[in-house]
């Protein structure tokens, strides 16, 4: 209300003989934050102005946080339709810079995941798509909570640089066929103060914000294809598959909107994808699978990454069909040419390629394996994967708020996973600790993280359960 | 989430062989701000210790405030019930201190107005209560927007002070039966925080919100009995008659709940009350009426304010019917023993009590009066009371944000109000101000806020809509 009456009265002041027009008045004053706020509290919609205004406020900070939270929670109560939902990844597309790679031969496509746990296919579908002919310009994120996050575990590999400036991201682009990079303040610079408000105020968990949130950085990366990796279960952000298609629908609609082919895969996180949680584990798990020479718990971090990559292939009219293009991917991996590529791009990033030959550096780093056993006989019916997400983060590997620090090294292996029949004090998994201290913190929670069953769970385990394009 | 996270790994950290039982963590867990949120943005109702939770966290500073932001837009969309309102009054109540008047030899009430245009019942009601034997403890506030605020008004008083110590504050009401001040940082300190922020967030209008506001603050001072004045029309908060009157509802409700004896009266704000708009006027309108020599313009600000003071009068049992308390009432003001304690009071309040003789001091200051002409004939059908309140602190007279410095004499008066019949270039009002420019610059708005029609308005106009007890 006072700023209305502050125009008010600065108008006044200039036209002071003119009538004084409610109309005009209206139209003129509907942009500051409260009239805003006003609109959606009573389920309002906003036009793509308002909407436009609003993140304008955002970034240039005349919006105060107190004003962004309460419209941040109208908006998560009252919803946004499809347009303010463009809208808004509009704006908060064009708050900052976007790419352009027209100068590159050859199509430019990423894939997204909304995060889970042990969810390392970035680096395998960024290695195994420029070995196809396809530019990936990954623009990464680090963990939270009980998530990891790309940027972390490229970081465990020594001297890799994340920090790439616009140029170098290019540069390297250019020459390995992808390019992994933090988000620099250029892209987008109005989600980073909407994500750490809405993460304080409980409105994360909102279709149209999240998708602006992961388009709006998405879409500044300058794309021909898109592949959203939509996970669901006791591991994801969306618990449940009803919400994760909810999601995957929108994330496409709005891809599509802009002009982007936009694929989604609703997959499994009932479990940590893969054997490794943890940052160097998961980053050795990703180059035994390119050295092909990998074991059955690793099988379903490829499955995933070959299913990704082959979508991007496809959409790129790399290939004509799913068949040739998981063909393509096949030949990409047991070439060597995808751990190729990866050799090259840590080198362009500063970091030691020699890992790529000897993985095992990653995990020689003397720390304590610490067996976490069954406490009975039985099958593994359920696992709580954020449980077990939690337990690394609790003893370094993850972090609760953005400026904890990281341990790069510490980690967990699963054992078994939903199926496997487990006698009493068989190993479930092995942690991967820096002392028994915290051994003690977690072993626990990680053990009540597996519910143990009488009976094989007979329900079909799919780790793609459906493809939204 | 993070906070959560952190607080599971101190958790953690003393309780590590403890197994983990999620419901203790649920329990113990439940009280920080993202959860808080999270449980009212999804429409769940809180416990009191939830409500006080909160309210010690707006107090003590642990809320920012964009977490308070985001869960006050959560209370106005979702609600808040019975119970959560009377908890969150109580919680506000509680964040400071109460007066304690058992040592005074009579009962205590005072009235609380939710704001009008010309409003100024209060001076009178605390003068004719004290007059009849009713402590009147009142803690006013100042104006904002087109509303006038009690404290503005008293300031125009030469000397007077509104900023009395609880001390001096207790020591007034005993000797004059009334003491006027304002708002201490003691008192529901909470509501000035939550305030703020609900005016720069658009979440004002919500009924429990306004109910903790109002009520923490009265019932902090220890009455027996609260009248509420809850004004309804074109110069109200509350438009429309159903919105007064639920509000008046949830105002009742939650005084009784906490044994006040509370009434509450719908009354008419669809054009100034009485004559006067401007604080210094105000006073002279409301020692004119003390001194019996008011017209008929200024009758409604007597008809209400005896109302309203017959009302204290039932309820503290001074009078036994609604026609002995009127004339109770009939009888301070016209034996001139409100107006002596009002001269007393003034004079305790360091304030110049002369103006009880000469009120004329309070309006001969050299200022410009101009004519607002009727722009037609006919007969006036509505007045824009927020119009008229907007345009006297246009030019001085209130303030649209609260650091705006006040002119305590400029004004208006009303010359005709809804149902008189006016010719053209006939005067609508009178305009106190200081220079042409002021007048400039409202006079189209003043003329504009005035509707003029052929036929007299035949609904029957009533100052007292409805009283709810």
């Amino acid at each position: 209300m006072p700023n209305e009456r502050r125009f008010e009265k600065i108008f006044s002041k200039y036209f002071a003989e003119v009538m004084w027009s409610k109309e005009v008045l209206i139209k003129l004053s509907v942009m500051n934050p409260q009239d805003l706020i006003r609109k959606k509290r009573d389920n309002g919609r906003f036009s793509p102005d308002e909407i436009k205004e609003f993140v304008n406020g955002v970034s240039d900070g005349s919006w105060s946080d107190y004003q962004i939270a309460a419209l941040l929670m109208a908006m998560f109560i009252n919803g946004l339709n499809l347009r303010e939902q463009n809208a808004l990844t509009e704006a908060m597309l064009n708050s900052g810079k976007t790419f352009d790679f027209s100068d590159l031969d050859g199509p430019v496509a990423d894939k997204h995941s909304t995060g889970g746990v042990g969810d390392k296919t970035s680096i395998l579908i960024a290695s195994l798509a420029a070995a196809c002919g396809v530019f990936v310009p990954m623009i990464s994120g680090r963990g939270l909570g009980h998530t990891g996050g790309t940027l972390d575990k490229l970081e465990s590999i020594d001297g890799y640089n994340i920090d790439l400036s616009t140029d170098e991201f290019h540069k390297t682009l250019k020459k390995c066929g992808f390019a992994m990079s933090g988000q620099t303040v250029d892209i987008a610079p109005a989600d980073k103060r909407l994500y750490s408000l809405r993460d304080a105020t409980s409105t994360i968990e909102s279709v149209p914000m999240i998708v602006g949130s992961i388009m709006s950085k998405k879409l500044a990366e300058g794309l021909n294809a898109l592949v959203l990796d939509v996970k669901t279960g006791s591991g994801a952000f969306m618990k449940q598959e009803r919400d994760a298609r909810k999601l995957a629908r929108a994330l496409v609609r709005t891809g599509k909107a802009f002009g982007v082919k936009t694929e989604a895969l609703i997959t499994d996180m009932n479990q940590p994808l893969g054997k490794f949680v943890g940052n160097s584990l998961e980053i050795f798990e990703c180059i035994k699978i390119l050295q092909n020479d990998f074991d059955k718990l690793m099988k379903p971090t490829l499955d995933l990454s070959v299913e990704l990559t082959s979508r991007i292939l496809t959409m790129t009219r790399i290939a004509s069909s799913a068949k040739a293009a998981k063909a393509i991917v096949k030949n990409a991996l047991e070439s060597g040419k995808a751990l190729e590529l990866l050799k090259l791009n840590i080198k362009q990033q500063g970091g030691n390629a020699k890992v790529c030959d000897k993985p095992e550096m990653l995990c020689d780093k003397g720390l304590l394996e610490v067996k976490v056993k069954s406490p009975e006989t039985g099958f593994i019916t359920e696992i709580d994967a954020a449980e077990i997400g939690k337990a690394v983060a609790m003893i370094g590997g993850g972090r609760f708020v953005p400026s904890d620090k990281i341990d790069h090294f510490v980690g967990y292996a699963c054992d078994s996973k939903i199926g496997s029949r487990v006698t009493v004090h068989e190993p479930l998994g092995t942690l991967y600790c820096r002392n028994e201290g915290q051994a003690a913190k977690v072993l626990a929670k990680l053990q009540m993280a597996y519910k143990i069953g009488l009976e094989k769970n007979v329900r079909k385990f799919e780790l793609v359960k459906e493809v939204i394009s």
